[in-house]
């Protein structure tokens, strides 16, 4: 390669720190979730100052720019659709202190999520966003795609815990967003436009994060359900009972199974739903709490509730949720991951359309996830080597996408739009609400340069990824 | 006058509904801030395809648009500083319901707050968020500038508790932004965008707003200090001894002799200042936590610790924090009102300086507020019509900004920029954080002819409004 941006890259980093060799631009090109683009430079940065380098560099000669955490995203967030140069946030993890006076932490772009929560717990404190992905993911990666996580359901997802940002913009100028306090109406909330904007509007190289105080004592129920629907009404009444579990999570009978075939921890594979659900608090209210859901679950219909009675038997079944993104995919090679959300009531008409959607197109659809607040997440299992298999799974998710906007829900709850859900934004925003968003995308970054081809369709995307991934 | 816009909205409108005269311009001249503007004209709209017409006449005719609900904001945020067109958004009170299942409210703009939350409470619920002023400001002024609250200290702002709004958009297109799930990750976040944008970047038509459910149970407590610097240590250590009451309210030695002298309810006139503490959860939570926090108290120096018996003995101390504001302009007839935010470790030194502020420049300062999250409301009780004291009083408040910025703190922790802070933006937020704020409205309001004045400074607005307000 003789480019002149990538001259320009290698004359200010050298050309040890510009890798383009085949080995190395491989590894940053897939993520968690489908397709696969190989960039054609990736550097590794430890500051900001490096990445306002590569921002100039990339403006001057109209390439585009794709910032990476850890790369488990399933939504494409990270993927170089459009080639160019990849930066590897992952590696500048070394910053991170917790000011417990202040409840806030202060985060490098690459410290994964779970390091920060275990730094918070020295003071008594927790970080509570929780994706499944949290001991691999970056903190940078989750802010990026605003990630959610069981605890979701009570403590709110990524952006409920954000507060200020150090952010390079798309043209590389250094900007802070928020600051230290808990609350700020200084301006307008460029905080909470960054989180969330996949990668689009400027790359976060500093976090403010809350913190709060670790409730003291926490209790996991499993309701057994010979329905999937009743099961979601169980998780109405609950919801509308003055109750607010951490946790309600959702797994299918075809979850329970790929689990129990995974790794068998004796979950009931009969049943057509289980839901675990964890109260945490006060000891006295959270044991009477449990009280009052166990009596809901069995008045709605639940044919057995176990409430394990040690930390061990807990965990155990807290793994079993975790384990069914890699269980199902042992039965095929692909999985499909959605992540369609719902308002809380419409639960049961979103679990009827996805089983018509299932038998409609014969797909083996799988549904699991964070119930509680309407985030289900059916994932289609097969095998993207299988043309004809593809083409009835791209029409079941076409139709996943508008079941949920039907029922008054949105296209994603917590995994983002990437590449895939990028044709289907005007059908829940409309023309004028779409446009909104460009303007904003264009007034930050007017040549284009970063996360291109993410969440707005362009001529390289305009159909879904699914049949040419 | 025989304006074409003019003309224009009242071939549209018919003459009667658009108010020319004096009598009734004025009433729309001021709010609870410092200044009066006088409007050209005021329309008071029902529907939202009246709100697009006029913005439609506006963007043709580049008038100015002040979109307004009850004038109760306290930093400018409806005041017509250009003249032009008011919009009365208050008259559209009628939409309001009550969604039990989802955990949601849909209200339209001119609803009052506390309604929201009286309709709420039927079920159960609450809407948390309790700005002073709840019983007269509309839900769509709250929104507009984020409003908080004493709730705010553990259930957030008005911001947390928006899901989805629909807006008319400056150039007069009907967008609708988030929806009706609690979680949300498609695109960018333009609901937080514009929540707090006040009123600069859409006008709201609808809100859909998240409920909670209501505490079973609440208790007051008062602790009595001869020292406000460690009534503020105090606050630090309840809050990192993983505790969170529902609010920490701060009266300094002036706010309480003020109310004593205004309504006297036997308040401790010799105290430097009291806290007003409010527990809310479940009972026996509640009981063990209020006996934890009068132990802290007691150790970091309270000289006393007051916990009220019986309901009216706490509503009584709960009307004496909100009659901190009108008890003190009894004193002085002009109350300029900050709420320069720190982070919580700083509440104390942010304390010392304001002493200091106070004895430098001779002002009438009196500290109160929600000093649980930071956010105190130092005010400067003043005589507008005294110049000499009013260019005190100016340089005051500039220090008292600078103050706050240079502990890690903001200009505004929950009233807005409006028209009075907009010269400090920059030294909050440096030149290029301003910039992407400005490259938003400007991609949004081509014309400038929403709430223009607001925020930015323009030409009209380059220094502190008050010695010409």
């Amino acid at each position: 390669m003789s480019k002149d941006w990538l001259n320009a890259l290698q004359s200010q980093f050298g050309n040890d720190r510009v890798m383009t060799e085949t080995k190395d631009t491989h590894s940053y090109s897939f993520d968690a979730s489908f397709g696969s683009f190989v960039p054609e430079a990736v550097i590794q940065v430890y500051t900001k100052e490096e990445i306002v380098k590569i921002l100039k560099v990339a403006n001057e000669y109209a390439v585009p720019v794709y910032p990476r955490g850890q790369g488990t995203s399933l939504s494409g967030g990270p993927l170089p659709v459009k080639g160019g140069i990849v930066i590897d946030m992952a590696q500048w993890d070394n910053d991170l202190k917790v000011y417990p006076e202040d409840l806030i932490v202060v985060a490098s772009p690459g410290v994964k999520t779970s390091a920060i929560n275990e730094a918070a717990g020295k003071y008594g404190l927790m970080y509570p966003p929780d994706p499944s992905s949290s001991h691999v993911s970056t903190i940078g990666g989750n802010l990026a795609e605003n990630s959610g996580g069981p605890r979701g359901l009570k403590y709110g997802v990524t952006k409920d815990y954000v507060i200020g940002l150090e952010v390079v913009t798309p043209e590389g100028e250094i900007i802070r967003t928020g600051g230290k306090t808990i609350k700020n109406v200084t301006g307008y909330d460029l905080t909470k436009l960054i989180v969330g904007s996949e990668g689009t509007l400027g790359i976060i190289t500093e976090a403010v994060l809350k913190i709060i105080p670790k409730p003291q004592f926490s209790k996991t129920m499993m309701a057994v359900f010979d329905s999937v629907v009743t099961s979601g009404e169980a998780i109405s009444k609950v919801l509308t009972s003055g109750l607010l579990p951490a946790k309600i999570e959702l797994m299918d009978q075809a979850s329970i199974e790929a689990v129990e075939n995974f790794k068998p921890i004796g979950l009931p594979v009969n049943a057509e739903a289980i839901l675990l659900i964890e109260v945490d608090g006060h000891e006295e209210t959270v044991n009477e709490e449990v009280n009052q859901i166990h009596g809901i679950l069995n008045e709605l219909g639940a044919t057995d509730v176990v409430i394990p009675e040690t930390k061990e038997e807990e965990q155990h079944l807290w793994m079993a949720r975790k384990l069914v993104s890699p269980a199902i995919t042992r039965v095929k090679p692909t999985k499909v991951s959605e992540d369609a959300t719902v308002p809380r009531s419409q639960i049961p008409q979103m679990i009827e359309k996805l089983n018509a959607i299932k038998e409609k197109y014969h797909v083996n659809l799988v549904v699991f996830g964070h119930a509680g607040d309407g985030n289900l997440h059916p994932n289609i299992i097969c095998d993207k080597r299988d043309k004809e298999e593809m083409i009835r799974v791209e029409k079941a998710v076409a139709e996943i996408f508008e079941a949920a906007v039907s029922l008054g829900g949105t296209l994603s709850g917590e995994h983002g739009i990437g590449t895939m859900k990028a044709p289907f934004m005007e059908m829940e925003l409309g023309k004028a609400g779409l446009d909104m968003m460009k303007r904003i995308k264009k007034a930050w970054d007017p040549n284009d340069i970063l996360n291109p081809g993410k969440i707005f369709t362009s001529d390289q995307n305009n159909e879904l990824v699914l049949s040419h991934g």
